[in-house]
This record gives C-alpha cells, structure tokens and sequence, in this order.
C-alpha cells in the first residue's frame, strides 16, 4: 500500500511516498511544495492544488495521512495553516483518495513507541526506519515522512487484528 | 459590477451575489450551502468546493469579497472555517476570480458609517439598503450581503477617485 504523508503549510507543504508491506516501510519520493510569497494568497493556495494533482496522477496514493487539527498558540499561523490543510484535504476527496488523520502523540508513539519523545528522536527515527533516505532539509518533509509511517502502522494493526478475528 | 459576497463555513456558507452601480446595489440572489454533518470533511469541503462551481459557471460574478482572516477565541472553530475558507479562496482563483478581502469593521463602516456598529444595526441597515430582499433567515446570509456590498463601496470610491485623478 502506497500512502501519501502531508505536513501542510501554506509557504511549505512537506510530502512523503511512504510504501508498505510486510512490516517494512520504504520511501517511494519525497519533498516539499513551496508556493511563492509575492503572489496572493488565492494563487499559492491554487498551486498547492495543482501540485497535489499532478502528484497523485503520477503516482496515485492508496490513502493520504495527516496530522489532525492542532490547536496552536499562534491562531494567525494556524488559520493560514487550515487554509492551506483545507485545500488538500478537498483536493484528496476529488481524487477518492481516503483520508487519514492521527494526533501528534499517536504519530510519536508509532515511531518512537512513545507518545511524548522528543522531535529529534522522532526525526532520528523516521531516518532509520526508511535507511536515512529522507532528503535532509527542511522539518516538514520528516513531518510528513512520520505521519504517513504512522498510518501504515495503524493500517498494519488493523489488518493483523481483523485476520485474528477471522481465525 | 457583480460581486459575490462570501461568509464561509463548514456547515453553512452564506453567499449573495450583489450588483452595483451608480451608487445603488441589488440582490441579484443568495443563500446558504450546508454540507451534511454525517459526511467526513473531505467530502463536505468537496461538496463546498462544487456548490461554488456551480454558482459561479451559471452567474460568473466579477469579484468574490470576503472578510479577512480573523483572530478568533475560539481556536477549533477559527481552523474548521479556516479550512473552508482556503477551498473557496482556492476555487475564485481557479475560476480566475479576483478577491478582495475586508475586516469587520470595514464592513461595518462601509454599510452603517460606523465601523464599531452593533450587528443588529448592520443587518437591518443590510435588509433596508437591499430593498428587503435579504431572506430571513441565518446570520450567515445577511453577513454574506454586507461583505459584498462592502465591496462595491469600496470599489465605487476607487472608480470616483480614479475618475477625479484623471481630470
């Protein structure tokens, strides 16, 4: 199963092809959207939808992932951050692609095991479960690198579970 | 000039499609687009997305105006609008629609003078500048009106400033 993991952002979207199966994990590409900060905010947030497009035409996603609604201390940030969350979020409906979201502590306990490490371990473990193939750079393509692992665990656990049931 | 007035919301969106001219402004039509609660928000910021599409290919106004991004108490309902409001935004530049934004106390300036008026003030002041054509109905609607007429004021006064430069 291919997931799409997003950290949104309306100056920088960080994505992550996360490719699983047999309780490995694989990153399948990686990167970040950037939209230009001279156009308005009507044309960043059009190039964030056609750059969702045009990645999932190229290399569809089973299922998107993303982290769920914070409530942030910076209302400002956030409200620009839901816009932009907004607009990929109707982007992956258009596309039938299902969606997934996870609280920042689930995402933490998926990759660390527990749901307050710290963000260095999380991103030092994000590198060694995909064999330090993350790009290094900026921390929103290790945000969506994590949160798209998140979901093929969970979605792992759920396939385990419902074959135990079926037994 | 036809200007579509906006208030966005996950549940309810408010739109009025206002015409303006030689200083006088008509309800062209307007109303709410509710999306279904039992829907996931993908599908519901989708069903947004669609209703705005809809609207604009059968009455394609010359600008969307809508209020300005605010800091709300309010933070898990400010990020729910926010995301609505970044697919409209997105959808009026995808239909190349210009936008223009306004605060709220513009908006009130622009319809009662006062730009520290009292809602019920600005609603019945809406109804009556309207001609009584507003439906009765949710706040949304009359906030939808007075964001649209706020701008074919504004708009008005830069045509009658422009003009009074040229002479």
């Amino acid at each position: 199963m291919l997931v799409l993991g997003l950290d949104p952002g309306l100056a920088l979207t960080g994505w992550a092809l996360i490719e699983g199966g047999g309780g490995r994990v694989t990153l399948k590409g990686a990167g970040v959207w950037s939209t230009p900060a001279h156009l308005d905010q009507g044309r960043r947030l059009l190039a964030l939808w056609d750059s969702f497009g045009e990645l999932v035409a190229t290399e569809p996603p089973q299922a998107v992932s993303l982290e769920r609604l914070y409530f942030s201390r910076n209302v400002s940030t956030a409200m620009a951050v839901s816009q932009a969350r907004g607009v990929l979020v109707c982007a992956a409906a258009k596309a039938s692609i299902e969606l997934h979201e996870y609280t920042p502590g689930e995402i933490k306990q998926a990759i660390t095991g527990s749901g307050s490490a710290p963000k260095q371990q999380v991103a030092k473990l994000v590198r060694l479960l995909l064999g330090n193939a993350v790009p290094l750079g900026p921390d929103d393509v290790t945000d969506a690198c994590a949160v798209g692992i998140c979901h093929q665990h969970a979605a792992g656990l759920r396939r385990a579970l419902a074959a135990g049931a079926g037994r």
